[in-house]
């Protein structure tokens, strides 16, 4: 590597007040040599700083190739390129730093990823410190209808509210949720495996292109990263750490979408799930959580609002279902028609002494509901219409 | 009515050691004069005995037709012409009286109705007891295809379980529930809103002839009594009662069969809830109850049979998701397969360092997955096959 830190004018000074030149580029050189989420390396730049973890991580080790890889960054390089293209790399202290991202220092291992990444990779000028009261919206990228719908429904709901979606970029519930999120007008970031100069997948090009473009998007990976798989995975815990909460909108039993949904939890996110059909394979994976009590139902977008308001905030209105035509009714009307017999028509006598009210007030008030629809006269008695 | 215990030789005289004659009479004429639900005759009966309760309620109350009704009862006859149906008066202390009815002593009242019914008229060969380990499936009228398959799905297993299942002779869920359980050779009896000897809904006579035929038909309702809007009330809390768990299947908002879920709630029965699309009006009124927290998510008659098991028992076996290609490989092929990009090839020296193996060594292995069709060699490099 070009040694870092030795420069005198400091070729990127960060916002004021921030972040040593020296350490940004030790963590660009880290960034671009460890693979994300070693749990292990995090942990150490968090005790001794990234530029004692790198000279650290440069002393040649047997079995490891990471001393060579790190050797070869140049992080001034790195960071003028990146620059051209359009793309800034953020570490912690720099005020557009996510602070959701703060939850990963704490948090144990999922299937061996952990760890708050060395920096970010951001491209597009939405500053992601617009992402504080952000929701990622995930699920299958085999989504079917009814996971599509839903996920729109949702986003479009969000986007009105002014919440930031996030997601992964993917095919699926992953590209429903940008697309609606931008559709009606919302705010909506990328995270993604790969670098982000980089288009994965490629019939999502117009979408990334445009996000690149207008919103941002995201990576711990440098530029020109290809995505492999547990590369995807140390992105889900991103998506889970930089959001409120995760919307988990179809996930199969081994979906990738229920790792990210897994640190939600983890990191005490909100995690929301949107039932499905038990005899849909893309909701099983979501179903399965409900059933665990991993996650709350969401229903609707304004449910999702509720969760992540404050206490009293953006409170949902109970559902209260059709109203019925007999909520029309006085409360007179509504009493005797209770004791009106479902099928076999009853004499008026009889309606009277089961609802305890006088024969002639229950023959008028018969009458009333009769004329309203409500009871048909038949074989010289009162019965239901059909219906009511 | 006709003095109830003033005879010499008892009529009625119930199985060996068990309640005496006067009380039974007693229990017969509040059963046929006082609504069912009624939760102040109820509690008077525990306090007091039925025949005071009874006594009592003889007195003539202004605006109160109730001294006038029970006086009208001749409970000799009535169980006479009964016994002539084929239909049995039960009452507390009958061997065959359903234990789960001694909750509804303790409860509140839910919508005006509460209490342990003063009798139980049942009509069908099926000894009550055998209800001791018995489920509830309940649901929506108005049944969509996916409410139908799932509650079908659910009897099915618990039939081969030997559970009976209860429900309320109703049109949808309701009859799928009954009709499913008998398709699978289990046992299965309806508690209705009317009398026993009645049919109501006219489009269920075959199952419910069916039922008192061959299994049992119950009500509080003495036979001859018609179906009204409180009776089906009343007639809910008792399927919840009788039985160890409730499965709502589908319920709109308004639902019936979510009183009767409110009234296995209340009687800490478990409350289980199959989850639908939130899109479909059947199902909106059960994923209110999950995001309530209310219900826990049953997807499979196994899970059914899991909650109602004692601890240990009928364990389900956590769903695995589907096998996967992958899961069939050694371990150090499924480590190389990570490293190898999902579009764009790379190099196996690259893929070496990225996986930490020894260069032949990956190269061999990228052959062996190459041949099982993981992988696919374009352009000079690896990547991954689709679908892998």
């Amino acid at each position: 590597m070009t040694a870092a830190g030795t420069g005198e004018v400091p070729a990127f000074p960060g916002p004021p007040g921030s972040v040593p030149e020296a350490e940004r580029l030790a963590r660009v050189v880290l960034s671009c040599g460890v693979e994300p989420g070693d749990g292990k390396t995090s942990s150490l730049i968090r005790q001794i700083g990234a530029e004692r973890t790198l000279e650290q991580s440069l002393v040649p080790k047997p079995d490891s190739g990471l001393p060579e890889r790190l050797a070869e960054v140049d992080p001034v390089r790195q960071l003028e390129q990146a620059a051209r293209c359009g793309i800034r790399f953020l570490v912690p202290g720099d005020p557009e730093w996510p602070r959701g991202l703060g939850g990963l220092d704490d948090v144990i291992t999922l299937q061996g990823v952990g760890g708050t990444p060395p920096g970010l990779w951001v491209r597009g000028p939405m500053p992601l410190t617009e992402l504080a009261e952000s929701v990622a919206v995930v699920g299958s990228r085999a989504a079917s209808v009814y996971g599509v719908e839903m996920t729109r429904a949702i986003c479009d709901h969000l986007a009105l509210a002014r919440v930031p979606v996030v997601s992964g970029g993917a095919l699926g519930i992953d590209f429903e949720a940008h697309d609606a999120t931008l559709v009606s007008g919302g705010a909506t970031v990328a995270v993604l495996a790969c670098g982000v100069d980089r288009v994965y997948p490629a019939a999502n090009r117009r979408l990334l292109q445009h996000l690149a473009a207008e919103f941002a998007v995201v990576s711990e990976q440098p530029p020109g990263s290809i995505p492999t798989r547990p590369r995807f995975l140390a992105r889900n815990r991103l998506i889970a750490a930089i959001t409120r909460g995760t919307v988990v909108v179809e996930a199969a039993l081994r979906s990738g979408a229920l790792n990210t949904t897994a640190w939600a939890e983890a990191l005490n996110r909100h995690v929301m799930c949107v039932p499905g059909p038990v005899t849909s394979y893309t909701s099983r994976g979501v179903n399965h959580w409900l059933r665990e009590g991993r996650g709350t139902v969401v229903t609707h977008g304004a449910e999702v609002l509720e969760l992540l308001g404050s206490a009293g905030e953006r409170l949902v209105e109970e559902p209260r279902g059709e109203e019925r035509p007999r909520d029309s009714l006085t409360s007179v009307e509504q009493h005797v028609l209770e004791w009106v017999p479902v099928s076999t028509p009853a004499a008026v006598d009889s309606i009277a002494r089961l609802s305890s009210r006088h024969v002639r007030d229950t023959d008028s008030t018969l009458r009333r509901l009769h004329a309203k629809g409500f009871v048909r006269f038949e074989a010289g008695g009162w019965r239901l219409a059909p219906d009511v």
